[in-house]
């Protein structure tokens, strides 16, 4: 598995086009993509086969601040309406594969695993609002730590659909106080990639215990005055197919995201 | 059937409640929505057998201006999570009954042809948006002139899914430049409810002929400066029922919309 801390973007990979991103991924590469072709939307992906795509859709939208739904692709699709020349077997830096709701596998490229059925759901990502966030001067701790947000599994149970049910999975960023309005309005003008956050300050009011063992990225160093500010995360679909167990399923690996043609700007509804 | 000019709510029906308005559409006032249960926000509705259930939840993701989706029930359920006591077979003032495309019936109650299968999709509807137009100082002209908004037929083809296509259907209001600026960002903070317009000035743009002619509702009087403001309309499932003709489905009649317990201003992003 991959779960050591990680290198973010470096200048060379942020200056990427999602082009030559997905190109690199493609041939390998199996990096982080915060901060990757800066400026352009990543997703989260999830494919399941094509008798369990009405429940997922329907988990996606009976809970749409986890779940915002930014493509569905027809049964064996491998391309996106996100990307012009885009392949979903091979274009994410690293993929999970699951079977009966069982981590199987982690690799680079899906095309032994893929099936005729599938079909691929593409989830907002929150890197998506950071952008803005940077822009109105909220400062992106885990982004200074050259760390993946931190992503935990709280006590907060989506709404269900079908057989399809789990927890509401959470990435947290700490936002200085002064900070709090700005977050709060910049990622609520973009509800297409997960919008405001559902809670700031207790983690104990999600079931959180220890921030610093996150279910899923890096922890994350707060400041003295820091808030931990918590929003609905696009991997809750993978703690949907952990707790209810399809046959079988793909999804990107945390935090090695799609990335698609989308500027981030063009998720604001302004 | 239904199409003659009418006369919206009175101080009457506006200051009811949401449960109020269900009630006395249940016992058959039939009458058009717009202003009833003023603050309280509306739905479409379009019910289609579980068979085409997925073409319909696909259709609705992939015309997301269009097909706002607030609500999704499970097959043969009667209740929504809009309003805690509704029945949705009997609390709109009016429906459609279409079977192979066509339209059957416009009975004031649908439990005689209700069937267990069905699956209800509940609609985001402009006229939640009007109250922030309205706040903002945006002169609603339907609304002054005592008529229901008028809604065309374009010629712009919605992405399609599975068996489903067919034309976005528009809301038209007539907007003084001055008020232009406003009438865009204040819808546009609401996306759950159709958000910003899919165009404004010329209707040609659109396919649309002739303004004084409506495919649904009324025709309203532009004042000598108002720009025709379009936005992506909840009817667009009716006409995709029409153009793809699933055997049987159920909508609301355009302009009695299901009325819900949710504030109007809940769909607003900030």
């Amino acid at each position: 598995m991959d779960d050591r801390p990680v290198v973010l973007a470096d200048d060379t990979t942020r200056a990427w086009s999602p082009r030559t991103a997905r190109a690199r991924f493609r041939e390998g590469l199996a990096i982080p993509t915060a901060g990757v072709a800066a400026g352009y939307a990543q997703a989260n992906l999830v494919s399941v086969p094509a008798d369990w795509a009405y429940d997922m859709l329907l988990f996606c939208q009976r809970n749409p601040r986890a779940c915002p739904l930014l493509d569905v692709t027809d049964a064996g699709s491998t391309s996106t309406v996100l990307a012009s020349d885009a392949d979903l077997r091979t274009d994410l830096p690293r993929y999970r594969v699951w079977e009966g709701g069982e981590l199987v596998d982690e690799p680079t490229d899906v095309r032994a695993y893929w099936r005729d059925d599938l079909v691929s759901f593409l989830i907002g990502c929150s890197f998506t609002f950071e952008w803005a966030l940077a822009a109105a001067g909220v400062p992106l701790r885990h982004v200074e730590q050259g760390r993946n947000v931190p992503m935990y599994r709280t006590t907060w149970q989506c709404r269900s659909a079908g057989r399809l049910s789990g927890p509401m999975v959470v990435s947290m960023r700490p936002v200085p106080p002064e900070h709090l309005d700005d977050a709060i309005r910049e990622s609520g003008l973009m509800p297409a990639v997960h919008g405001a956050p559902v809670h700031c300050g207790d983690p104990s009011a999600l079931g959180v215990d220890d921030l610093d063992r996150p279910d899923f990225g890096d922890r994350v160093e707060l400041a003295p005055d820091d808030i931990p500010v918590f929003w609905a995360c696009g991997v809750t679909p993978q703690a949907a197919v952990m707790a209810s167990r399809p046959p079988f399923a793909l999804t990107h690996a945390p935090g090695r995201m799609f990335v698609g043609d989308a500027r981030d700007e063009q998720f604001r509804v302004l």
